[in-house]
């Protein structure tokens, strides 16, 4: 069969759009917006002069406020970056706040990062989130009343999994990803070990890869295990995605491609890179791909938002 | 670790049970029935004197009857039964008939099966409906006004792999089971073949095991094909169970356990044999465990009496 013939055949598989996906979302949050007093207010923090990280951020700003928040994009020195931080830490009107990374693009970010008090983090990527994360605690007091944050990509990626029908609500909370195996191209701090951390959490059996090696993520038979451990792998790339019921990548590269033969058939694809990870012919294998995801992650910045916010209000409660 | 302390540890498998799957269907029965003018009338033909089956037949009799239906059992002589057929088959008082099998044992149960009207015949074992069923052929008329009848225990299976959520209600009907890998042991005529077909023709890969080999059924990469295709398979079935998401069993032996080390960490096992096909450390590696199925088999016996009378009906307007 000629690749033309082959392009015309209709396969089973569906490509699953992003806003799609996030329509429940801010369906949600632009209902809980309507219900608050006054439009909770978001500030951006762009210090890096980046012509593309400008246009992500007014693309942030423009979903906001079509959503019912009020959003502020400060634009700052280097150099004058940390000061401002602080400054929406300690002004009651604002109610969380966005860094635009990478500002100097090693680990005086990391730093930058962590001045972002935790009660206004929409990222998610304060220590004590990501901790709480990794070690799969859930919540931020013993009562159980505050939700810890979660980074908000890897978040998204969850609730993306979640509408693709990858976790079984007949399972138990935290047990619903038990018999998935999960492939993840990226173990990058922000979003790739993050997720393969969040999804064997879950109960996934996750095959996270890069450049180095394969790292197994799993809570073991049964999920007997409580929070996942890491292990070296020794399989490759092919076999790990061959027994995969998901690949997730988010390689930046403009030329790299996921091969097609890797692919088992009717698995579940997802892109998170800016780049596009899977070629055209990945429809021919896959069952649902999800060719980038943007979208979902800026509905789940504003719900964190919402979180954060309902979390003051617990607090305030418990001082009362 | 012990075994009495490795069985005390809490894993995060689910057993789930027939009457918990069968509810909704069972609710839905009820509803249907008591909109009618009167009971639909269901006939038991018992002619095999065996006190097991007795004991079925008086079962379906009470779950018919509390579902709003009027079961009459007629117990008959073997040389009498293909009369007794034909008399239901004639009597417009009668909806539906369940014929109680084995009675010889041997080809001519096929025969006196076929001898039940394609318009009363509740288990969907006329060879139109089977064959249907393997074509995947969904309907009885070119406008698809009436669905074809499938047979009741493979039905049965596929509303329980629906309720445990294999199918992935995102792709489109007749597609829902693309990406999944399932094992049936069993290859009855009755059950595990046209099992394996409506999987397959689901866009499941699955492998059908018996005692003398392995077979593939299966639509190929992106479903191209409209129903399944069989091929030989010359892989194990220790190293088909390993990549199976589903295995279900229905090996009629007291002895037979299929081994819990070839099960998949987080898989679904189903198992419709009236003995126990897994042992009980199967709770340990499989993430939804489900013991039995009659209860599931009935409520489908029930519904497509229903359906039945729902084709006549139609049928009846088409010629008026």
């Amino acid at each position: 069969m000629s690749t033309l013939a082959s392009q015309a055949v209709k396969t089973a598989g569906k490509t699953i759009l992003a806003s799609t996906i996030a329509k429940r979302f801010t369906d949600e949050i632009q209902l809980a917006t309507s219900k608050l007093p006054k439009p909770p207010k978001l500030v951006g923090l762009l210090a890096n002069g980046d012509p593309a990280a400008k246009s992500y951020a007014d693309y942030t700003g423009k979903t906001s406020k079509s959503l019912g928040f009020d959003y502020e994009l400060r634009q700052v020195d280097k150099e004058a970056l940390e000061e401002e931080i602080y400054k929406c830490n300690e002004d009651d009107s604002v109610n969380g706040m966005i860094v635009y990374f990478p500002v100097y693009g090693d680990h005086q970010d990391q730093y930058l990062q962590q001045c972002v008090s935790l009660d206004k983090d929409v990222e998610g990527l304060n220590f004590k989130y990501v901790s709480n994360m990794y070690h799969n605690i859930r919540y931020m007091d013993e009562k159980h009343e505050k939700k810890s944050i979660v980074p908000c990509t890897p978040l998204a990626l969850v609730k993306i999994l979640e509408y693709l029908g990858i976790y079984n609500p007949l399972l138990n909370y935290g047990d619903r990803l038990y018999g998935k195996t999960v492939t993840i191209v990226n173990r990058s701090e922000i979003v790739g070990r993050p997720l393969a951390a969040l999804l064997a959490n879950d109960g996934a059996t996750v095959y996270s890869a890069d450049v180095n090696n394969i790292q197994l993520y799993e809570r073991g038979d049964g999920l007997t295990l409580k929070k996942h451990r890491v292990v070296e792998c020794s399989k490759t790339l092919e076999e790990c995605a061959k027994s995969s019921d998901v690949i997730v990548t988010g390689v930046p590269s403009a030329s790299y491609k996921f091969p097609t033969e890797y692919v088992k058939r009717g698995a579940v694809v997802v892109n998170f890179s800016f780049e596009k990870n899977f070629a055209d012919d990945v429809k021919q294998k896959a069952s649902l791909y999800v060719p980038s995801t943007g979208k979902v992650t800026i509905a789940m910045l504003l719900r964190n938002l919402l979180r954060l916010m309902e979390n003051s209000k617990k607090g305030e409660k418990d001082q009362a």
